[in-house]
């Protein structure tokens, strides 16, 4: 398959230089999966002409989507939690009936890979339907080592049955184990000294991330997971002020850390220590909108500081099962109150700045060809609507992507 | 193509008898389109076996989907205002600088057929791609006759080029025209005397609505308005108690009304009147969520009177850009606390009962074949779940619909 091609009779929103820019009446080219000229129509140099060529029909071209947020790769249901809580039944007594989180567990636990992976595709390809190039995937529902490489091993798996780029984060403290109880310092040792290294030697660790709360891990807990990530040369990235001011953030911060993430509780201590680290803030609203929550992360305060805001689904079974990531700009900008631009540049530059990659989520020379093309009159329609299905085509590193 | 059928390995969700009601390990078949027996698939009579037969991998039945609701057809695109509100512009400064409800009217008075028709199918196309079989669509981006004659011959044109049952409600009072600014009551008359009864002569009427809130018509213009649809042998439904308590309701029950819609603001007086007449609570979670309105409608005392509840897409430019089914009955659950039972029937049984069709919304001997067919473990995973594409393939009147 030709990884050279070339689009006319197109519009770019490019998302390159300064945040939001857009040419129109453009044409883009690009050899070898990477984007090697674009600019408008007319300008077209005669080199490029020679590829073979797509009409974009005056549609608009993005950077393929990234969803940098997603714990899709689980086994079981909790559909019927959610029913539940419907009819009535408290949180607490679902936890108590081994349900929640420790329901995902067992169910995860129990899986083979095969059986994993038939789980989470479904799940993959509703985000890819969406134009979505680049997933992030975390484990966190096996809770031990076999249980947590499975995970990841079927997540590197996915990016290989399916064009899509995939980049694992180690989320072993997700939750402690129940093998763990009350004793999670000996937990975040075992992860730290074990588990961690050897996952990340057998290459299954793109990034290292935790659940900082009050129910998760301490401030000081996280921080020795992040020491050993920093050993490692990992990067790391942190569930982060969700239900609490846990000063989440500003410790992320201190590790240089590529996101921090929910921060419905950040404060402007973390927003400073953010912006100072250059972290980005992974917005999640589709959690917001599923547990009903009220208080809105500081998107304000974030703007003013201009720290960069990236938006996720978040996939998960308990909290925001949502394999959409145009229903999550749609949120971002109707509960949230993000601009359509911010919105957009959130499932594409700055989500690719929050998984640590410089080559993608612009249009620009150089960067690698994942490319979406959809059928709209203007950008601001992908984060207007909800429900719709515009998009008209989509190339990954370069190739056209059949299964549109 | 025939209308006969036969799928067996599959489990039912009916919504027939009292309420929600499943068969698993079912079969069900069909003649002529219409259904002729379903039950237990050990009990499948031998006069069946010689149906086409499709195995339904233990997956689900469910009628098909109806969206009892929508205002689909217009042209324009409101998505600009939607980027100057998200960019701190008032309503009444885009009101001013001819957006809102006008210039949808404008853009729709501008349009040809041709030009309606192809700027509503992408919208039909993705509600049919989750199942819709039945399909509300009401007029009122016209307010001229001439205009609102359009909108609804291009509602008709819908259900011929596609494989969906369009009804077709008169929706003139939707607001006032400015021809008629400042006589509101001359509007109502021009409209008994001669655009609905003109309209419903040439086939184009299957049902009169109007919007009764202060900013709109007023609960005497709307009594007129239902007298004249009355005369006619027209039901009517009422976009009632959206914004205020107006009495809406009542008044439409009075009227025998299919249903009344919205009703975040709806009082006893109304639900007991609902009651009586037999007339559906039309719920619209989606325009809740876009206006981010946080008075809830009564459910529980909905629930109490045994009012049924339908949910509905309420698709339109303005203020419920939606063309996704699920996702409402998602909202209907997240949002308004329905069970996912009372969320699957209200878009399935109820949105049938709202539209006055007694021949579809349940799986039951002598329905129409109208059936939907889903990859998932429980009919809850249906409501659970945002943005899955869960469809495996339809029937409409007994064919198979190829569009999925
Ligand atoms: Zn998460
Ligand atoms: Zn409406």
């Amino acid at each position: 398959m030709s990884r050279d091609g070339l689009i006319d009779n197109v519009n770019l929103a490019t998302f390159a230089g300064e945040g939001y820019s857009e040419i129109r009446d453009a044409a883009i080219a690009w050899r070898d999966g990477r984007i090697a000229w674009l600019g408008p129509q007319v300008d077209l140099p005669g080199e490029y002409m020679d590829l073979s060529r797509q009409d974009g029909h005056d549609g608009w071209l993005t950077p393929g989507l990234i969803d940098c947020h997603t714990h899709l790769v689980y086994a079981g249901n909790r559909a019927g939690e959610f029913e539940a809580r419907l009819n009535g039944v408290s949180y607490q007594e679902i936890a108590q009936n081994g349900g929640g989180i420790a329901a995902t567990v067992l169910a995860t636990r129990a899986a083979n890979e095969e059986l994993l992976l038939a789980m989470s595709l479904p799940r993959v390809d509703a985000l890819l339907a969406e134009g979505v190039a680049t997933l992030e995937i975390k484990s966190g529902y096996g809770l031990d080592l076999v249980s947590e490489r499975r995970m990841l091993r079927v997540a590197r798996q996915i990016g290989e049955v399916r064009a899509v780029t995939v980049r694992t984060t180690f989320l072993g403290a997700h939750a402690l184990p129940t093998e763990y109880a009350n004793r999670p310092d000996d937990y975040i040792d075992i992860l730290c000294r074990d588990w961690l290294p050897r996952l990340a030697d057998e290459g299954l660790v793109d990034a290292v991330d935790a659940f900082c709360e009050r129910i998760a891990f301490s401030p000081a807990q996280v921080d020795r997971l992040f020491d050993a990530a920093d050993r490692l040369g990992l990067p790391v990235k942190l569930h982060a002020e969700q239900l609490s001011n846990q000063g989440g953030a500003a410790l992320a911060a201190r590790h240089r850390a590529l996101s921090a993430d929910h921060l419905e509780w950040l404060d402007e201590a973390g927003i400073a220590a953010m912006r100072d680290a250059g972290s980005v803030a992974v917005l999640l609203p589709g959690a917001f909108y599923f547990l009903r929550e009220t208080r809105l992360p500081p998107i304000d305060a974030l703007r003013s500081a201009a720290v960069p805001m990236a938006l996720s689904t978040d996939c998960n079974p308990g909290t925001s099962p949502i394999t959409s990531l145009l229903a999550v700009a749609n949120m971002g900008a109707v509960l949230f109150g993000l601009t359509p631009q911010e919105a957009l540049a959130g499932i594409t530059r700055h989500a690719a700045q929050a998984l640590g990659l410089a080559d993608r989520g612009q249009l620009a020379v150089g960067m690698r060809a994942d490319l979406a093309l959809w059928h709209i009159q203007e950008p601001v329609d992908l984060v207007y609507h909800l429900g719709q299905r515009p998009l008209a085509a989509c190339w990954i590193g370069g190739e056209p992507r059949d299964s549109v």
